[in-house]
């Protein structure tokens, strides 16, 4: 494994430590701003963390309702004529299609947005049409409750940002034995996920309907619908679900666990797909 | 103190543990859309914990740009014409003044957003204006090392929602002697800051030179943003910062301290403020 101080995801400070007057290096987890377009147009900025950002423009544009399937891109590249600093923040990803149509749409509706590290909806719906794309999940197969316990730990081996920074949040998609398909890591809770669904969407495995996806905080609104969009039937978090992220998941037909710490969690909706 | 559950940031769930059968009511964080209108306009939907809507919805113009102080502000009431199942999640705000040529601005850029729980940036900025708006603060004053290690546990302490669902986060103004002013809840640590900073605005409290911020996550570009526009020259965190929370906190001669934990901390930018 690379060591995580060389990867484009950590950057190296200055740090005093209380009752130290002397400086110390530290690293801390990477914040950059990614400008995606589509089509050569300006789209979004998004906060994130440098590093597989093809696999989160692709995932931002399916959470965006710009593509419904890795038919519809062409091409993800970064710009080369946009210098910022000799660093990649800016990349485009030409799109055929059903999916143009959508895109003059979705510019239509005036959705030149700046999104932060935790933004995922930022610029599309309003709130009467928050759950209009909502359908129910499918994938009618169990996983043990031992297996559940276990994701945590599982994720947390493969964290080697987060062990040097402290500073980033993980995602990770499973199978139903608990292993561990893929990870991603961003200072943005749903980037990290948008990374894992972009990838597997360009892998060409969607609908994850045989997976499960834990993330490392809480879950929102958002991140439900994100694991809607890409056919995932399990979710588990770390930590707290909201009250709006509990409403999503029951009406989608989403198994969602929370406070998933040691050997205990608790099932927010549709627990028959958990075993004993 | 009111208890927790019966707070409009707190809702009753029923809740599956790991090896019951029988289901158990918990409490969770409320997270809602609120559409901020400005001048009738639809403006933004925010997604939130309510409660403080009106400073919340101060706060959130202030970062946006649109208002530079509270002066501009006629009145900020709930649309009553807007029946969401009885819920007030619409708000209007008139703007009087240069506000109103802000406004138009505003909305010039397309910005009609769709926020989630953490994202505080949306829809206005391109990478390249990012910092155009960035003056140092005032504020050339000393907190002693001790003081901001004691602050954790005092905003803890007022966090009634978070110790029930365990789903919120929480930011806090302290004076330099570690006296807590005013405190917010919000699943959108943005938009506990963006409370916080609302209610001092219609206060008339601002600039803050002499506050120091403390928030209960971690701290993105976005958090300081809002601190430096609000003028508060010290922001601990519990959590790490980004790379380029750091960047901005150093440029904006803002004291940024992170892992603000038990009797020890980091400063990362701006070290003269913090005594021995």
């Amino acid at each position: 494994m690379k060591k995580a101080t060389e990867s484009p995801g950590v950057r190296e400070v200055s740090v005093i430590r209380r009752g130290h007057s002397a400086p110390e290096r530290d690293c801390v987890a990477v914040e950059e701003p990614m400008e995606v377009r589509v089509n050569g147009a300006s789209f979004a900025v998004i906060m994130r963390t440098p590093g597989a950002d093809r696999d989160l423009a692709a995932g931002f544009l399916l959470a965006e309702d710009v593509i419904h399937s890795a038919d519809e891109i062409g091409t993800i590249e970064y710009c080369a004529d946009v210098t910022d600093e000799g660093r990649d923040n800016t990349i485009n990803v030409t799109v055929t299609g059903a999916a143009v149509d959508r895109l003059g749409s979705r510019l239509g509706e005036r959705r030149q947005v700046m999104m932060t590290a935790s933004c995922g909806l930022c610029g599309r719906r309003t709130i009467e049409s928050l759950q209009a794309r909502v359908a129910a999940v499918k994938g009618e197969w169990t996983v043990s409750a031992e297996v559940i316990a276990s994701l945590p730990d599982r994720l947390r081996s493969t964290q080697a940002v987060f062990e040097s920074t402290g500073g980033l949040h993980a995602a990770g998609l499973f199978d139903r034995h608990g292993t561990l398909q893929l990870s991603a890591e961003d200072v943005g809770r749903h980037n990290a996920v948008d990374k894992i669904v972009g990838r597997t969407l360009l892998a060409g495995t969607h609908p994850l309907d045989q997976s499960i996806l834990l993330v490392s905080g809480r879950t929102s609104f958002e991140l439900v619908q994100k694991a809607l969009l890409a056919g995932i039937p399990i979710i588990a978090a770390v930590s707290a679900p909201s009250s709006l992220a509990i409403g999503l998941a029951a009406e989608a037909g989403i198994t969602l666990c929370g406070f998933v710490r040691g050997s205990n969690f608790n099932i927010y909706s549709h627990q028959s797909r958990i075993g004993s």
